[in-house]
């Protein structure tokens, strides 16, 4: 369907992960402050928290030019090595975000398809995914499959067509600017979640469409996005 | 000097300690979702992000109302214990905020008179006191002090009380909302800092005066709250 320029009479769904479905962000802002810790690199909290939801490479990339520290590749790579065990000790006190699991049930119940994109690595995802109860059937991509990761549009281009669509029929749901700039360079409609931490201004100034708190605020909202329910 | 109505040719600063001087929200939040755990009590990350810098017992007070389940008195002491401890056991990962010491310095240097006040307790506060090297001279109140805490004003009136001079004279600097709405109640200009993880809209919308990135660039932009340095 590639080059097809009908708008779909319901759009599809392409879910980010952290932030948006699990309740992880704060986790992996303090896995990374521990990472940095380690190899001595000062950054605040709150500049690793606006970070998030990029890929590893480009958040290392970002924090060079916050810090002004240059980092050899090895601990580029070393970093993100420290962040993925990090935030893997962390793991078990992630929680689902409230209604996530509902409004994917939702969206199967209404016939819309979905799918996820996240900037994650497979095995960080599949245990997100696990939580989720998403079975082998639902599209996935991950970091390992795409050359560039958010804000590039490489992941939910990769998602739209493992579904089959334009990713102009598609809802781009996220937490993060980077998802946001995600779709606009992709030309699909963004829609922004609170639930990741931040404020709904930097979600709007960044493109969303609509801005609701957590995917239970969005599940009580599918009409506005187009989505006929019950 | 209660009452007097002059506005003081220099502001008399007074600093809010957690996300303001010290880059400790980030572990406020995952300890108050440890100690919610520990109740069974389901809460987003980033709404509990929202409600640090309120007292205990007023965060308390609002995670019955976004929880809509109701604690009984024994069991809201208790979640104020359990956050207390597994704060105490994430301190020792807080670090000072960029520029939080020579800020400090700045104001002294500049004969500019300052204080802190917090909605922690004594104990908490005197752990981020000693990384900031600061002394048994400088003004603190801290939340044992006051009847109320944030957003209402008792905690910065205690501390212009402190310094002996009149709120009207003061700025408040915080990174909260509710640090910028205690300074509004009392008609203290406030200014905000990013460095707690609010949006520059929300502190804005709360009444913000100016907005900085974090104390170096407060630091960097003294003269705009109208201090002469050097």
């Amino acid at each position: 369907m590639t080059g097809k320029k009908s708008a779909a009479p319901t759009p599809i769904f392409l879910f980010d992960l952290d932030g948006t479905l699990i309740d992880s962000v704060y986790q992996h802002v303090l896995a990374w402050r521990e990472a940095l810790d380690t190899l001595g690199v000062e950054l605040s909290n709150w500049k690793i928290h606006r970070r998030i939801g990029m890929s590893g490479g480009l958040i290392i990339h970002a924090f060079t030019r916050d810090t002004g520290r240059k980092l050899v590749a090895a601990e580029a790579e070393k970093l993100q090595e420290l962040h993925g065990e990090a935030y893997g000790r962390r793991q078990k006190e992630v929680h689902l975000l409230p209604g996530a699991k509902e409004l994917l049930a939702g969206l199967d119940k209404a016939n819309v398809r979905w799918a996820i994109a996240t900037s994650g690595k497979r095995d960080k995802a599949q245990f997100a995914l696990d939580m989720l109860g998403v079975g082998a059937n639902v599209p996935v991509v991950t970091r390992d499959e795409v050359e560039h990761a958010k804000p590039a549009p490489d992941l939910f281009l990769a998602a739209a067509k493992k579904v089959g669509v334009d990713l102009a029929d598609c809802v781009v749901i996220g937490d993060s600017v980077w998802d946001l700039l995600a779709a606009r360079r992709a030309r699909a409609l963004g829609v922004g979640l609170l639930s990741g931490g931040y404020g709904e201004d930097e979600l709007i100034q960044a493109g969303a469409y609509r801005v609701y708190a957590d995917p239970a605020d969005l599940l009580a909202h599918l009409d506005e996005i187009g989505v006929r329910v019950g």
